[in-house]
């Protein structure tokens, strides 16, 4: 193997994913090189993981061996030197975050799965939200994935229970690509009740981890795998969030990175809803969503396909000049009424409803009764009821 | 009565409300002159539809014909030379729009109930939407009017069905102040289902029109009278419209005012929500609301008094540092462990885990077996579970 890919897949193993220290080092030196400095008798506290981790072995041991569980459980190693590493998650380098060590680029992701990481995430969305969501977050998740995949977007979420397994189950029904981010080894199914959702994102998407085969998910590595949602993905849309959430983080990542960060509105009396609001009101700037064409509006000058503006029905009315519009409305229903009359109802001069009336009667709208008019029984469309308070 | 108050009374009468012709000569001239240039022999449409309504009368005799109506029906005048005048309206002068030319400030406005329509609108939100709203939107707005109300806002909306009756109820229910606009005059009760409502708005706070007694609401005149409802308020709530709906012309007049725009939003399920979620993308700044609170902080600097910022709920493990997340997430639950496996988990050195794990022991997170560390099965509220995904 490459001594530099194999340097890159030891340095991925001997330091928590994220870790800064390491990523910064790596800006500066070539992968052997940072390996060496890591390893060096250092205090640094990067520096002392790492040397209990190997515990002994040799770095190319301890990849040898993680290469072997990896191979029975199917998943290959992607790092920055593979055709297949999607370049798009090194603007994680760029992030500054005084609280959080561990927002550095992934050194290396296992993948499992047909699909090339790198082509998978060209054009794709992720869709992230609360594990203890409600049918209808389920539902949004469902249907907005669908429509994503339809039009061959890529949806890619995390493997949790609620929105995440909404959002895949959405895009396999269209047929379409999604990928699966986990916080532990691909061996290693968590919820185990996602056995076969996994196992169907394996045949036909991704599934893909910074933990090699064998790590447990533990809780703060959710957290810091987020941070890849975020990465990997031109946007992120939160379908439901609680006002503490692991979504809402990941909408934090993906606004520090510059991607989209777009919610799905919900009742006010939800609150699995409430954390969605909380992030629509700012500080970050963030696009309401109701429909998988909007979100590929969102998402610029890629999303041009979308081409499904909403536009407002139409009705006959809508044709009518402003004047015409006011003496429809002051003709009367009942009974037939001289042109002066509804002129001066109209706040239009006698002279231009004169004018105007005959074509209204022309066009359906109203009854000319020698002269008098009232309004048609049968007039077209959503007609004008004048002491109606239609628009109101 | 002062010639300049009867003049604006007149050309309140002989112009229909928001006449931009008139409302521009007014800023050049004083009211008498208006009136007199109005009536001149002139080819303008304005000129011709006055001299067809007076209809031979003299502008005093049609004051008098119609205050003597409005005294029978319980309702004052208020022109922009009466102390209760919102002065606020004026901006409405501002506007600039090239397809309606009823957008101007209204000339007078005619008010019964006991409040002074100046003080009732110094801190005033419009709440406007639907008439085929849903149970949800109802329940929104009468939530909202009412928490509104409760902190001694004035709520304001038209007098239809759906959303503008449920704001009024709403802010009834706090016994708090409550305006409602109407489109025709103060003795026509439209819809006449709100009999009652509009008796109870009458008795506590105010029903206004531009509309004199005796003037019956028209279709066009909901529009027209949506852009007092835009101007007289701080800002305009839309809680459910539909993509065509009269509140979002309210809603665009706002804007155009430059009043905050804030929207309740709902269900992407429902069509009654379509409109809101349609506005909240723009292209006008729009803010989303789900409380009363937020509505009041939208509103800047009047809506100090608010002091209702949600703050998420804390937790014992918030307290921790980022290392002392990371190994009390690393220590098993089943059997105790060591340190040194617990630190190579976590990431963190094994001085460091040594240092931190009598701590969490003594907090409680942590049960100490002689060295070995577990979780404590009665942990603080909420303690971490290694496997869950609770943050995902």
């Amino acid at each position: 193997m490459d001594p530099q890919r194999e340097a890159l897949l030891a340095l991925s193993l001997l330091c928590e994913p994220g870790n800064r220290l390491v990523s910064t080092e790596l800006t500066r030196r070539d992968a052997t090189d940072t390996l060496q400095w890591l390893l060096a008798d250092r205090d640094a506290p990067a520096s002392v993981v790492a040397r209990e981790r190997l515990a002994g072995r040799s770095p190319a041991d301890l990849v040898a061996e993680v290469l072997t569980a990896a191979h029975d459980c199917h998943a290959r190693p992607i790092t920055p030197l593979d055709d297949e590493w999607p370049s798009r998650v090194v603007d994680l380098a760029e992030l500054f975050d005084e609280t959080d060590h561990y927002t550095g680029p992934p050194l290396c992701l296992w993948a499992r799965g047909p699909m090339n990481l790198a082509e998978a995430v060209t054009r794709s969305v992720s869709i992230v939200g609360a594990r203890t969501c409600t049918a209808y977050g389920r539902y949004a998740a469902t249907e907005l994935a669908y429509g994503l995949a339809d039009r061959d977007w890529t949806v890619l979420s995390g493997g949790a229970y609620g929105i995440d397994a909404a959002a895949h189950r959405g895009a396999l029904a269209a047929g379409g690509p999604t990928v699966c981010v986990l916080a532990g080894g691909i061996d290693h199914v968590y919820p185990s009740a996602h056995d076969r959702l996994f196992a169907q994102i394996a045949d036909t998407g991704l599934l893909i981890s910074e933990w090699p085969p064998g790590a447990s998910p533990r809780r703060y590595r959710f957290l810091v795998r987020n941070r890849v949602v975020a990465a990997l993905t031109l946007g992120t849309v939160v379908v439901e969030a609680g006002v503490r959430s692991g979504a809402r983080y990941t909408a934090r990542m993906a606004a520090e990175l510059d991607r989209p960060v777009m919610v799905v509105p919900g009742p006010i009396t939800s609150p699995a809803s409430a954390g969605v609001h909380q992030l629509a009101r700012g500080p970050a700037p963030v696009r309401l969503v109701t429909r998988a064409g909007e979100i590929i509006e969102d998402l610029g000058p890629c999303g041009t396909d979308a081409g499904l503006t909403h536009r407002s029905p139409s009705r006959p009315r809508d044709r009518l000049s402003p004047d015409a519009v006011r003496i429809l409305d002051s003709v009367p229903r009942r009974s037939a009424a001289l042109p002066d009359r509804i002129a001066a109802q109209a706040g239009v001069p006698v002279e231009e409803a004169r004018r105007i009336l005959p074509g209204l009667a022309v066009q359906g709208f109203l009854e000319d009764h020698g002269g008098r008019y009232r309004l048609a029984i049968d007039a077209p469309p959503t007609s004008p009821q004048p002491s109606a308070e239609v628009v109101s």
